[in-house]
């Protein structure tokens, strides 16, 4: 039978003796996660993916001078003096017409708007004066030979795939997505479906590969952990002071225990570690929990593994607190609230929120652990789950 | 040969006599792209999809009291008087362990922290009094049978989808993706690779399933824009002024030329139309114009049709301008801009900033129509192409 090194004693029936700050398991994960090698993708297929290597101009962009309106390529020099009143004829070959993006004809350097044009029996008439280079966009104007166009960890965004497509590129090299293991602590009868579901959906959101096996019983779940092929392994459930929470027990049979209980709420049962060289997070089976230790541990390591920038991935609004909240010193306790008139109104208790309530709220409040709560009508910084939609 | 309708001149070698507000092609689209019907897809793979029907709580959410903590059940009465220097024991029965999440044993109406218990020789000891219901979480207590957990139009959060997979759902009721047919007009030469690739990642961005066709030429486009199958038609490319720009008149002989020419800059030469009930927007062939165009004009309908919110999905950022814009009054102007310590600093001209240069961008500064632009110094929104990211 496995016994616990010492420094982590087995809770189940005991309690925490002392909970690690949320800061030091954040610290304790960075070295462990670190960007993971690229691999190649089409291009057509890279949007929202993060790019390994610079992409430099290949030659200069655009390649010559050339047209950036349709119109009459024309000498400037021959429209000298032309008006609507005062209409100069352009001779044969001194007007070419042009659409935007194509070469300059030799000889020309400026093109005429078609509406500063018009046909006359003698031929083509311009109405207006230009000076050389209008209408013009110069060889290089948009990115000279070997600048760089997109830098290294950047996620692609559409303009960007297209700007790839239009260099001539197939395939680009991007960051592999990292390969997240769920496993799921627990008998059948434990319902780690919301969970499975849950996690699953946050790590692709992260950029992550999510692959969910169990539930599992602990001996089943010490050989899940030893299988290879993951890069980070998340084990959900069975964290906390039962006698039948053997995750932490099963991830010490089978790696390492770092760490064994946090100093967050909800969220305090959970647990780091690792197995070989992967990472291991202990995540609570109480849904909510789940999604908080997601959120402010096992997240960063997803994204940071995938090459992505670590911050959360919500924007924030900095409202007033609608009534007091409350929180424990020592303790980070995440608040889920709605924004009404009032401002962040919390939809649960920090402590067993649920799913159900956190389909109420709009997003969550963080009180660090040095606070002992923010008054009503204090301000509060609120994670806003969704997406901004910004009206024009 | 098929010649447009005279309140449409063909503007090929003409220019545009007048051209429409883009408020006017926004509110031709409206009612012309409206919600999807359902279709049932598995839960696992829900999130981000636009929910089609409301869903309630089947049951009182927990469906009986249970406990809220790790601990022992016991009847609060029991533990009266209860303290650190006051252990009280209870009787055989009168404490049962429990997880979180149990239902709570007959008898019982609290449960004791494990902290708050000791084992003594003559059984388990209470260090702590409670008041009845304390660590107990009620039956209903997250939602009563019959309430909305989650409205119609809402797009599923990953807790959202963890909810669903708890209330035992397999398949969800969402708004169908519009299927949305990019063709892409022109021959060869023309290089829209850099078009298809950016409009099919923008479709796919808005909840879209994206199909590219082409490049074709005038004949084969008509038969591409009459083909069924898409809920919404997006034609790129030869929409200007030369010879050969002749989408707007196979739009026209496919089915109607609604509008072209927008008072919009870059993308003046968009169109608008229809084949049959499928909307159709003429997109410049110009990456950047088109860009602008999908953003403006395209998106939302992607959008609208897949039930999604219609705003544009960036956050706003107001800063000062690093330098003047000027914007020709009756055109809305969209100037691509970094963000750089003295403001919004453009990266090229509003005409044709190129791919490359859009690369260098934060996001876009739009001038409305009635503006003449913004003095260096004066406020300015900018839409920001990235999602944000915030530290904690």
């Amino acid at each position: 039978m496995f016994h616990p090194p010492p420094h982590l004693p087995d809770v189940r029936g005991r309690g925490f003796a002392a909970r690690s700050a949320l800061s030091d398991a954040v610290h304790w994960l960075e070295p462990r996660t670190v960007a993971l090698p690229a691999e190649e993708v089409a291009v057509a297929a890279a949007a929202g993916r993060v790019l390994a290597a610079d992409v430099a101009a290949p030659i200069d962009l655009p390649p010559a001078d050339r047209a950036a309106r349709d119109g009459m390529a024309v000498a400037a020099e021959a429209t000298l003096g032309a008006g609507g009143y005062n209409p100069i004829l352009l001779m044969e070959g001194q007007a070419v017409p042009v659409s935007s993006g194509e070469p300059l004809p030799p000889g020309t350097d400026a093109v005429l708007p078609v509406e500063a044009t018009q046909a006359s029996p003698l031929g083509v008439e311009a109405l207006d004066a230009l000076p050389a280079g209008s209408g013009v966009e110069r060889r290089g104007d948009q990115a000279r030979a070997g600048a760089v166009l997109l830098p290294a960890g950047r996620v692609l965004r559409p303009q960007d795939v297209g700007l790839l497509a239009g260099l001539g590129m197939e395939r680009v090299a991007v960051v592999r997505r990292p390969r997240v293991r769920i496993l799921l602590a627990g008998g059948p009868r434990d319902g780690r479906d919301a969970d499975a579901a849950l996690l699953a959906a946050l790590v692709r959101r992260d950029g992550g590969v999510a692959e969910v096996r169990g539930p599992f019983g602990r001996a089943e779940l010490v050989d899940a952990l030893r299988a290879p092929g993951a890069d980070l392994l998340l084990v959900c459930g069975r964290t906390g002071l039962g006698a039948d929470d053997e995750a932490p027990l099963a991830l010490a049979e089978a790696g390492t225990l770092a760490l064994h209980g946090l100093a967050l709420r909800p969220g305090d049962s959970a647990g780091l570690g690792r197995v070989g060289d992967a990472p291991v997070v202990l995540l609570p089976g109480e849904p909510a929990a789940c999604a908080t230790v997601y959120d402010l541990l096992a997240g960063g390591a997803v994204r940071r593994l995938g090459g992505r920038p670590v911050e959360l991935p919500y924007a924030v609004r900095r409202v007033p607190a609608a009534r007091k909240l409350v929180s424990e010193i020592g303790f980070v306790e995440v608040y889920r609230v709605r924004l009404t008139d009032a401002g962040a109104e919390p939809v649960a208790s920090a402590a067993v929120p649920g799913l159900a309530a956190l389909a109420r709220a709009d997003g969550f409040v963080l009180i660090p652990a040095e606070s002992e709560g923010v008054p009503e009508g204090g301000e509060v910084a609120v994670w806003m789950y969704d997406a901004p939609a910004e009206a024009l």
